[in-house]
């Protein structure tokens, strides 16, 4: 049955590459894959995320940025994920509901109830069948991301702000036992040794 | 001390024609008013309403439409509707969140407590001070909406879905002693009657 897998983390951690290892690990072993990147991943959802991305002359408030977040979230859910997930397609997604309740949650300092019964309002409980948090140090992946060109209204926020996100995914990861922890500071070979080590653990398909 | 009054009603019930109508009555007795439209009504709110009011070629789920509706609502009420209201401006609203409970709870048939949920966490217990809505029979609201001219993505359904909105307006009216209704069917010179006789009733303020 096939599953969905999502790669979690701050910016600059490695996730877009991470993503890749994943689909090419799947793909090896015959399977069909589809990729996603939240916000957004269906046209309206990629909509949805400008307005979330785009530093705009009018402040976006925290509510609505966490109701865009979920609107794209849902429409990429139902119109893409679970009808994919239905006919036999993996899916590995940059980024899914782990990051709300982060960034959101912690960097933002939104009630982590509020949030909680959004979710629950709209999406039930769907969650990835497996997640892979690539922790980094802010200081360390901002610097990567800066590296890679300019940043967006999100990736704008203070380092404290970061602080704040790792600190709340670190938490969430202690507490869901689908969630896995990978360095995501280290080299990129030993990065990709570890999520295949991981993928061989969790997953069982033979290769 | 300032209010916040809303007008609601189904399409072609004769809202814009009210809104002036309440705008009038409060200047001649020389209050600041500022007027609203949801969804919408700040640049952003605004970019959130043309995603759930053009019409796609991806349909746009009824979660996110109503999320869209929350995050367009909640941006209003904190960057423009609150600090008017602290500042003493009186507001006048064409719809607010009547409007998706009757649209997205009865037309729609999203679960109500669900948008109860939404509401209350990101809105907590604010509310308009007075709501006048004009009930018209879908058919006749609908006759006129289209003499206007082209009909949006919510104005495209059919019938039966007004009739659910227009029977889920009714039922949140007897609920909530705050909501007037009047009969927009009426010829235009009743209708302004109505609610001057209305404004009269509630607001207690000398002419």
């Amino acid at each position: 049955m096939s599953q969905f897998i999502v790669i979690e983390g701050l910016e600059g951690a490695g996730k877009s590459t991470v993503q890749r290892h994943v689909v090419a690990w799947l793909e090896a072993r015959g399977l069909t894959v589809m990729t996603t990147r939240e916000p957004g991943g269906t046209p309206l959802a990629e909509k949805m995320r400008a307005l979330v991305k785009e530093v705009h002359d009018e402040p976006l408030t925290m509510e609505a940025e966490l109701l865009l977040m979920y609107a794209a979230r849902v429409q990429l859910v139902k119109t893409r994920i679970q009808p994919s997930l239905a006919a036999g397609t993996w899916v590995v997604g940059d980024r899914h509901d782990l990051s709300s309740q982060a960034y959101q949650g912690g960097g933002r300092g939104l009630d982590r109830h509020l949030i909680d019964q959004i979710k629950l309002a709209v999406l039930g409980n769907f969650a990835p069948d497996l997640t892979l948090y690539l922790d980094i140090d802010p200081a360390l992946g901002l610097q990567r991301a800066r590296a890679r060109g300019e940043l967006d209204r999100i990736e704008l926020e203070q380092l404290d702000f970061f602080e704040r996100t790792r600190a709340r995914y670190l938490e969430l990861v202690q507490a869901d036992p689908r969630i896995v922890q990978l360095d995501g500071s280290q080299s990129p070979e030993r990065v990709r040794a570890d999520v295949i080590h991981c993928l061989e653990q969790h997953l069982c398909i033979p290769g």
